[in-house]
């Protein structure tokens, strides 16, 4: 039976409870981070953490374990569990609610971890996913959707909608109509030689990924812009892909939904994969 | 030390546990009900039964138990607590889950109950109530605001700049820019004597006390229609009140934050709630 790590302490997974009177449980008043390890080792810890750090002041949830004690809570788990190929989720929350806003003097903060192995077809990153156009759900509305919280419902909907249709992922648009955002993933196209991706205003998360990209296309003077991404600029993109702490740089290569073609092949793409990895040292 | 319920046994509230692996927990993905109790009885528990119903066929978690037995968990519950005037909140979750949206094949449903005192003042009925207009949020989007779910983060940001402004409660527009909800409360106005309230459609929780509320104008004939509520109409209103299962129909006698008035006397709030306290059997 695999383990967990609850407040400092690794026990049994079958073991690993909160209190009902936690706020992430109750109120989805959380924040978490998922994070890829390679080789036994989470991959940009420090950006993880930071983003941890700046969610936790908007919550207001005092983070009392700092970025060495994170790294090493994850290194004791994978350890236990024996793993090196991972993905762990890292939750925050505040313990002390009943109804309302109003929270204890004295709060206890709950840390949880898991682990998982890290699972992906690697043959995916080769032929490309199929994505899933949501025509019903709109992504949280700024000042929350830039929030990685645990109140997930509309990620949540839209994945159950990609599992529905056999895709790997699900778009939503936001409420100006532009396409934001995948349930777990950034979205990026090409269009005419040049990546785009939507600004942080379009109420969208600042995922790690993105922000490695977006740096690796600086650093390498690849044609780039931030610009909000409309139904004809999907609909014509030379590439799509999608970015995450597990996807890495993920190639679509078929576009269904609202709006329903086929994309390939994926020469940025895989060339934005194998630098993304370069960084990692991989 | 009062007593929770939890998926069907009595417990001390300090060992009232669930698993790190509930949905609820980790994304938000559990709905819930707010039952006000008079004299050791809930009111309405058939129509919140209902919405319960409705929400867990949306989220697909199978509702383990039946509106008698919901009727008899909160009687043994308040029977314990000793109390008879409260408020019970319910909660329904899957545990299961780790990363993505996959569902276990034979799924656990947690089920939670605790209680509280109602402890509303009353004179707040005869004052009436300030309540601050977010200038930044925005309601939850149409198929996801009207599940009474988990992922409560936008409400609960909500009630924190209410408790900044020192007020009762905050009013949330929608993406279309009309007025929606409060965080816990259904927003109606009244003007020309005539009381509006949003539809369904501008994106709200179908709200209990908005049900009995509009049955009770149509039955006494009283002026009354569902229509979008524009900050004019926000502006100029003769009256304005807010209804949930504890504020049940709650005057207004403030607004601060992006509209700044002050409203009053409040004679058809009054009388709706008299009714309203009527139909409880009050």
């Amino acid at each position: 039976m695999p383990c967990s790590w609850i407040n400092g302490k690794l026990v049994d997974e079958s073991k690993a409870v909160l209190s009902i009177f936690d706020r992430s449980y109750l109120y989805g008043e959380g924040i978490f981070e998922t994070l890829r390890c390679y080789g036994g080792k989470p991959a940009f810890l420090d950006r993880h953490y930071q983003r941890l750090r700046q969610n936790s002041r908007r919550l207001q949830i005092p983070l009392t374990l700092s970025e060495k004690d994170l790294r090493f809570a994850i290194g004791r788990l994978l350890k236990k569990n024996k793993m090196k190929e991972a993905v762990v989720r890292a939750t925050v929350s505040l313990q002390g609610a009943t109804f309302g806003v109003e929270i204890p003097k004295d709060p206890k903060v709950n840390l949880t971890l898991f682990c998982r192995p890290a699972a992906l077809d690697p043959r995916l990153f080769e032929a490309g996913v199929k994505v899933f156009c949501s025509q019903n759900l709109i992504n949280d509305s700024p000042g929350v959707a830039d929030i990685k919280a645990t109140s997930y419902l509309t990620k949540m909907l839209a994945r159950a909608e990609a599992a529905k249709a056999g895709a790997y992922e699900t778009l939503l648009k936001n409420a100006k109509g532009n396409w934001a955002e995948g349930s777990r993933t950034n979205l990026f196209v090409v269009l005419d030689r040049t990546v785009i991706t939507p600004p942080l205003s379009e109420g969208i998360l600042n995922g790690i990924t993105r922000q490695v990209v977006l740096e690796i296309l600086k650093e390498k003077k690849m044609a780039h812009r931030e610009a909000p991404i409309t139904d004809l600029m999907l609909n014509n993109a030379e590439e799509i892909f999608l970015t995450g702490s597990t996807s890495e740089v993920m190639p679509v290569g078929e576009v269904i939904g609202m709006i329903i073609r086929k994309t390939g092949p994926f020469p940025l793409a895989k060339t934005l994969r194998l630098e993304y990895r370069r960084t990692l040292g991989i």
